[in-house]
């Protein structure tokens, strides 16, 4: 079976699924690169199917999938006429099958839960990861149990609940319940695929083969991903290293990871040369899905941003907010708010002067707002009879 | 430009957008078939792009684009087994912009829109369309108006407000407003793409291309397609009888129209062999996306129904409710209501014995299950601790 190593100690150790890391410094464990030889790859759309190789899996059976991957990557044309910008594009991965960025990791993992014999999964999780779990277990016919907040409502655990898993609401302290659930993985023989998972984060990497092959095999100057446990940008860029290694690419694209500032320890490590930061007490933003105090992939983040010329930057609620309108208003793309992060950064650092004129941008929609709660704002509209006398007056107001 | 024809009057009328009914006798005109010669139609996957020459677009502009279409076809494995059916697969809409099969027709309705230099478009919609009609207008520059009923929920209509149309709810009869909508449209210059509009029944074809593709270029036995308007199984079955025209294929599938107990005016038509259906007075049915009592195109899809062998079937609402919950719970697919009157018509004609078990049979799962409100049973969850004491007593009870 396959090693996994620690990017800290420089040590591989013998893969466990019920306890991803480091015995010896606590970091999360990785998979070693999987590069094949480039005359073997492809260039057929990348999927899980198509990059075996690329991937910790001997085999793949296509009765796990719920159709995960291939999400479009969408120029977006009405943002660059409005503001001036130079080309931006949107890789909206709500084009999953529960609408986040999520499927493509779990996907990955029941893979390896299956082929590994295992009969029971479970996450740690406040919103995206519970329902992509349940989904992808219901279809695996593998037990669900998920771990949830205390106070998550009811109407934001439905769309998990629907997979009909085990629901366990936890009070207390949340970050305990992340190292406690491999312990009782462990004992009961339940595969907690959490956050940075390592056969998740090998499912992230597929997001960045696909922005490579739908870029014409071009890589981007910049990728800008909201930055919450860590996992998704790790796995991204993985990708991209991987890419280079294979010979396909002189440089990898700068990565900007987005916190928000209510909630950016990273951003404050890294502004501040620390090699490791400290967890804060508690996140404050209205970006639920990148509300995380004490990211467990958080240190490999700062290591791999620096390592590679990447970039962590925070962004205001405000700016937030203002960029889940601009892409809903001038892209139509309705994505959550943590989603959004990714414009507010991009806008954030082409300000700043950083991004020129000629550098290709890639923003990751990592959700649909379909997920989130409804926008504050109460929709405006007009009332009419079925006859529609008066709508002469909307026209001559409206339009 | 093109012409548009009348399937009851035989007669073609120069293409209008802002009056698609036939002036003789009132029924929907649709464009008639395109059908490529066989070696110019490329085996690529079906998209817009990919099929200019099917439609009635002369040019393609992708800056239009939301991404739409590509949706997974999953073979549902586990109902399979659970229940010992034959080959049964799930063509998953809600792979799409906004999450329903709608962005399809919005897709080429609005590239024809843009084409034709109209600046203002509209549509007539409780739900779905509404949505996929802004975020299209948006992502076009095109100034929108969605006409609502007067009781639609500040929390449905949200996720079409947020693309920033003009919103104005209508109070009292709303068929009459359907037609009173598209008077208005000539007299403003607003396109109104309503659900029969013949433009987005041209895009609905391109999912019945892809089912096509996706089975390996041959015919389902079955499609099974919720039954609202008409709009959506019209484009089906026309791009089967394109294929068949084309040569590619000797029959076509059987297509099987689903609705609702409490709302099967096109159901009562077909069994009491009637050429035209009778409107009733109102739709009584969970299933809202199909709670449709006057449907516009309902007597082409009786006409196109007959003349193909295929079948129209209702289904309760309780049968409904049960397929939802089935198709999450064994399939990791959360769905419409509306979604799953697919799936309730394939166990309801399973179990007449007319499904035999050498018979293939497709389901359009038409909407995410995101879009509509929470289901009504409360979610069940075990509460512990966060030191998770408490956990064996839940693996004992409920794993």
């Amino acid at each position: 079976m396959y090693n996994q190593e620690c990017l800290f100690c420089k040590k591989s150790f013998p893969l466990d699924i019920f306890s991803p890391f480091c015995p010896l410094c606590g970091e999360p464990l990785l998979f070693p690169p999987f590069i094949p030889e480039r005359k073997e790859s492809s260039d057929s759309f990348p999927s899980i199917k198509n990059r075996l190789p690329w991937l910790p899996l001997t085999s793949y059976d296509p009765s796990l999938s719920l159709g995960e991957g291939g999400s479009p990557l969408v120029r977006c044309t009405s943002l660059m006429a409005h503001f001036n910008l130079p080309p931006l594009f949107a890789k909206n991965e709500s084009f999953n099958p529960t609408a986040s960025f999520k499927d493509r990791g779990t996907a990955v993992a029941v893979q390896a839960a299956v082929s590994l014999g295992v009969k029971k999964i479970g996450t740690v999780s406040t919103g995206n990861m519970a329902a992509s779990t349940a989904a992808y277990g219901a279809k695996a016919r593998l037990k669900t149990y998920l771990m949830l907040k205390e106070d998550t409502s009811d109407l934001k655990i439905a769309s998990a609940a629907v997979f009909g898993p085990v629901l366990i609401k936890v009070r207390g302290d949340y970050g305990h319940v992340f190292s406690e659930s491999f312990a009782l993985g462990k004992k009961h023989g339940i595969y907690f695929m959490n956050s940075v998972d390592p056969f998740r984060i090998e499912g992230y990497k597929m997001t960045g083969y696909e922005i490579f092959h739908q870029l014409d095999y071009r890589p981007p100057d910049f990728i800008f991903v909201p930055l919450s446990s860590g996992g998704h940008l790790i796995g991204l860029m993985r990708a991209y290293q991987n890419l280079k290694q294979q010979g396909r690419l002189d440089k990898s694209p700068a990565f900007v990871g987005v916190q928000a500032d209510g909630c950016s320890p990273l951003v404050l490590a890294f502004e501040t040369g620390k090699p490791r930061f400290q967890r804060i007490p508690r996140g404050r933003t209205a970006a639920q899905s990148i509300s995380n105090p004490d990211p467990p992939g958080g240190n490999i983040v700062l290591k791999l941003i620096r390592e590679n010329e990447g970039l962590l930057v925070s962004v205001s609620d405000g700016d937030i907010l203002k960029a889940q309108k601009l892409l809903a208003e001038k892209e139509g793309i309705f994505c959550l708010p943590a989603s959004a992060a990714s414009l507010a950064g991009f806008l954030k650092l082409r300000t700043s002067g950083r991004i020129k004129k000629n550098h290709v941008s890639v923003m990751v929609i990592t959700g649909s707002g379909l997920k989130s709660p409804p926008l504050t704002e109460k929709p405006q509209a007009h009332h009419l009879s079925s006859g529609l006398e008066g709508f002469e007056d909307i026209m001559n107001n409206a339009g």
